[in-house]
């Protein structure tokens, strides 16, 4: 596939000229189409190519071709809606034509398990040079370019790009905009994905200057690591919204089904989201809020939110929601209070959120806000509940002359409730640039998610150069299977990770000298090709406490395992105490290698606590890791006791990582104890599974 | 305050004369009460009282008199808007001229400070016989009786009532539900809640025909106990929905400065809206979805839910919402995927969600729902999402057509996105009884919550009965303060709380005969009511093992704390295993003694894992507190232990909750550590604090 320089989508999204291929008698996609770039006024050529050469019923202005040959002059986009049989002749006579760009709205191919026929579509594109949009999607608009070649309802302009794997979704959310006034810059359906994805699109939407924000709906992800990389960089420049269906079980088999394609865990894919600092958005309504705020706020700076309100109820609503969501409703400062003070009525209540009352007037609303966004605060939600005798425009005058007013601008999102009795005020502060909400939670849910973006774009922001740094060139695993524990143990040790004294011993002779250097208690276990489950043959023994003790054990196991391949005992020198903390490296089928790190020991289970992060990441990543982690407030010294250490588990998670990377046959390895201590850690054992080794034959006492 | 039989409402709510007291000129609230009873078609008469005899202006048809001697017949409902200072004198002359309800509109009383004030209000309702609504309020609705007594937006008539402590709330969700077309039997703005609350409108309204939901929204509860036991009632017979706000700090700050009362702990309502089978929703747009679903929908009976969809993503969205909500979205049953591969195309996926593709048609919505309807599933969701060139008008009627051929009714919901497009289907839903969502998400939460209602209205019929069983009736507290450790013991011993063997020993001479009984290893704690800490001076000693030791360690004892009021120690049977558990009682301010229980030991601040539950409470309920503890694994068995002894712990819990009822004295107390075996359980220690005692003056070993 050729990785094409941005520019070159500029004509997929504003060609001069369209050909539809397909039939366009009334109520078929062609007619749609052709209906829709009208209506929409798309300043460009429209053409169609189908067997009779015919018009679209009712467009008479608009030719017909039996094939492109006949055509003036090429078209730059080809909207192709030909029953599915006939899709590859079409994009083969495209690109013989010289037609860089199709749409394929045809469905019947792999999410109807037609893998094959739609592999043959991208072969045909590629030897023909034609970049692929579907098949089976609902089309692209350009609302600046004026171009709606897509059967979905038309957009009303705007700042997101909305890229969609559901054309229903896509549809949807479009219809939900409309009947909000929330527009959109580009809109894309992308459907099977049989060529261009979310990768390239992201690459392009990048440096698109009519786009501000862009908002994804994914069921599935080609290529997470590169996915991961393109959301890495782009969010730095501008959000990047995500809708992820397929987070149960029954959604999740929807969802591979639906697409044809394997959706991977819910649970990684949140991991991306907070390493590359995307929003997730739970779902359509939540996006649009989002898209609204983002689209028409300046960043919020901070986590101190204001309420400035007429009504106590939903004030207390929206700073449950808020507090809930993470942002601080910190009662006002006592200068702020004194300011207040000296121009409210004393029935008003000061402390935030700030009540002016049913009596609140367009003044007031002008003077509290702007004192508020003077003070310490980074935003305000202003809510104007009104009753059917309250001039509600009135108030949004005071809300968009406090909003003009301010010398640095902080966000100021507007909540006025509900119907008819405020249209005219909502409609008055939507065309002054204060985003609405229909209720002050949503307002606060969007604000929150300002605030995530601040925090998280920055840390993502290491997180990509820490994945840009790739010094960590994968290399073949230098040991072949099957790994013996004296092997595995050495080659890890020499990647820096720590564990308890040890030996191996072969004979029996050794024994004396090596006790003198590990000490007691000891823990012996056997070491053989042919024994997988060392404990379940009584290979693992525990608290050997003088050397008569290992000679009579050693010389016992030597016995008992003469015939399976004996060849010594591992002696380690036995941990007694620390935390019991487990981690490891995973392969995810979309996202490569991940490492994970939780609660060992009893609150394994109990607590199910673990947090995930896309190997490689940095020593800030894994710290966040352990934040994440319930057992955090044992790590930092809990109930009086001294803190252990946090550092030196968290280079144990950084040197994971790049291990994961470095040796990518590693198909899982599990440290399992760590023990963690005020100084420094031990890992109590190792299990390691290499790709194509049998499952079940890992290195390790269990 | 008399507590009216039901009956007495029926004139508050549909009365045949109101007076309106205060200004009606223009812009005033009086005058805004007769255009609202005008507008909305008042069948009965209406008259002015105000110091000029007025009538409003621009209604010259409404006589204006200066006192209520001079109307031709008395008010059956005054409706008071006069400044603060007149509203005493007002709710006289009403009392002396036999007007049997007020609604008090005027503020300026308990929610700035002036509760004075308004007690004075209550003593002269209740001398003269005036029963209240008000004061700083928004007035009452009846859609059936036609009768708008509110300055908030008219309702549209339906079936639920909606009862809110802020008159603002109460305002946004009348505008929003017109919005939608969702209408309300009765509204109640009750505000300050001098005199009528929520328990004597949930009475009233259990039996009020045009009420089949009640809907409230709470800031903080007059008598939470009284409160408790009508919903617990009333929710057998009627869903009962509440919104609480005050859930955060700041939020909790607001509602007790905005309502001028004290809002109670949030956990503890909580527990309260479990033990009661009350449904809890987080804001107004999700307590308008319930209503209209609760109103519209049969009972949904079980958790298997069906979506059919003709789009993926929509379905999937839906999918993942109900999961995570606790319904159960399986796999088709290969019946009814056979039956609908009948007659379904190949392309359609059967497995649930059930999608029909864009191409689904009318037909195919009908057979698909009416198969699955007749199938296990317990309700379906319907999901049409529309391009503009699609006919859902005529899906709707598929829809429609399943819906009414039911033999046994099914919960059926419907989602048509979005906006224009669709707008003629949903219309012919709404009129067919089917309600509309806006999003797939929002149904799904809807029947969630229906699901809920159905399991939990079935739990706290078992709690009511249990409350109404009343055997427990409150005594003084047997043992005065300061309570010395002997004497808890013995009286907690005779209430059958189980302790381990111990002996209070006050010469050395019984210590020999007492070991004999006792055996080792023990504890000794010092008794004295001079103590309060014994372990910080040194008068709690562990691990006794022998006579000599014991002998050692009392006189040892006796000679430190001679001039400390010594009176003796407690020797007790160490405790060596056992899960430790923390038990106990507290008092709320809102709903009196609660019981907790929870995870001990290094467990307890670690996983914050504890449930509560309103005293008293029966069998069903321990069992269902333990069952919401985290460690309800380890009770169970974990991994591969033995179970211990959840009976037991559920029968101290019981217990518990009847000694917190019959000594209302006790203000707090703690066991803490409970040993929990696989046989029994053992109470480690305890800690009493009763009313009007010292803080800082328990018994026990802290």
């Amino acid at each position: 596939m050729a990785s094409p320089s941005s520019s070159t989508f500029d004509r997929l999204f504003n060609p001069k000229t369209i050909a539809v291929f397909g039939s366009v008698k009334k109520d078929k996609i062609g007619h749609q189409l052709v209906s829709q770039l009208t209506e929409g006024k798309f300043p460009g050529t429209i053409f169609a190519v189908n067997p009779k050469a015919e018009s679209p019923e009712g467009f008479a202005a608009i030719p017909g071709f039996t094939n492109l040959t006949q055509a003036p002059s090429p078209p730059e986009l080809a909207l192709i809606a030909v029953p599915a049989q006939f899709v590859d002749s079409v994009i083969q006579s495209c690109g013989q034509g010289g037609v860089p760009f199709a749409v394929v709205f045809t469905s019947g191919f792999s999410e109807i398990g037609n893998s094959n026929e739609e592999a043959k579509l991208k072969e045909t594109a590629d030897r023909y040079g034609v970049r692929l949009i579907g098949p089976n999607c609902a089309g692209i608009m350009d609302t600046h370019a004026g171009m709606y070649s897509s059967i979905e309802v038309r957009a009303l302009p705007g700042k997101t790009a909305f890229i969609t794997q559901s054309g229903a979704v896509g549809g949807a959310v479009l219809a939900l905009a409309k009947l909000r006034g929330i527009g959109f810059s580009k809109f894309v359906s992308y459907g099977n994905r049989a060529d261009i994805g979310e990768v390239e699109l992201l690459d392009y939407l990048e440096s698109d200057p009519q786009t501000d924000v862009i908002a994804l709906y994914l069921e599935s992800l080609q290529n997470g690591r590169e996915f991961m990389r393109a959301v890495s960089r782009v969010s730095r420049r501008k959000p990047v919204l995500i809708i992820k269906a397929g987070r149960s079980v029954s959604g999740l088999r929807a969802a591979s089904s639906h697409t044809g394609s394997l959706a991977g865990s819910d649970e990684i894919f949140a991991a991306m989201i907070r390493q590359t600092g995307a929003l997730r958005v739970p779902g359509m309504e939540e996006m649009l809020d989002l898209c609204d705020g983002l689209t028409s706020l300046p960043r919020l700076k901070g986590d101190r939110l204001a309420i400035v309100t007429n009504s106590g109820g939903p004030g207390i609503l929206t700073s449950d929601r808020a507090e809930e969501l993470g942002l601080s409703v910190k009662e006002s400062p006592s200068g702020l209070r004194k300011e207040l003070e000296t121009f409210l009525p004393s029935y008003c209540a000061v402390a935030n959120p700030i009540d002016l009352t049913v009596e609140g007037t367009r003044e007031g609303y002008r003077r509290t806000l702007q004192a508020v966004l003077d003070s310490e605060y980074d935003g305000a939600i202003a809510i104007n509940v009104a009753t059917p005798f309250l001039d509600s425009t009135a108030l949004a005058e005071g809300i968009l002359e406090a909003a003009s007013s301010q010398k640095e601008p902080k966000p100021l999102a507007a909540v006025f409730m509900a119907g008819e009795i405020v249209e005219e005020g909502i409609e008055r502060l939507k065309r002054g640039g204060i985003p609405v909400f229909p209720t002050g939670e949503r307002a606060a849910f969007v604000l929150s998610k300002m605030h995530e973006y601040t925090t998280r774009s920055v840390t993502a922001e290491s997180a990509h150069d820490q994945a840009a740094g790739g010094e960590l060139a994968p290399q073949s695993f230098p040991i072949e299977a099957p790994i013996l524990e004296p092997e595995a143990l050495s080659f890890l040790q020499e990647q820096g990770f720590p564990f308890p004294a040890h030996s191996y011993i072969t004979d029996a002779d050794q024994i004396p000298e090596t006790l003198r250097n590990l000490g007691f208690p000891l823990v012996m276990k056997v070491v053989s090709p042919q024994i997988l489950h060392k404990s379940d043959v009584g290979g693992v023994l525990l608290n050997l406490r003088d050397e008569q003790q290992v000679q009579q054990v050693f010389s016992d196991m030597a016995r008992r395992f003469c015939s399976q391949g004996f060849q010594g005992v591992m002696l380690y020198r036995q941990v007694m105490e620390g935390l019991e903390i487990i981690a490891g490296i995973k392969q995810d089928p979309t996202f490569g290698p991940v490492v994970l790190v939780g609660a060992g020991g009893v609150l394994t289970e109990l607590v199910r606590d673990s947090a995930v992060r896309i190997a490689p990441f940095g020593r800030e990543e894994a710290e966040d890791m352990l934040s994440e982690l319930k057992i955090t407030t044992i790590l930092a010294g809990y109930r009086g006791s001294t803190a252990l250490d946090r550092k030196a588990l968290a280079d144990l998670l950084v040197r994971l990582s790049d291990l994961a990377v470095r040796y990518p046959a590693i198909q899982e390895l599990d440290f399992n104890p760590i023990f963690l201590h005020q100084q420094g850690l031990l890992i109590g054992d190792v299990r390691i599974i290499l790709a194509g080794q049998p499952i079940g034959s890992p290195p390790g006492n269990s």
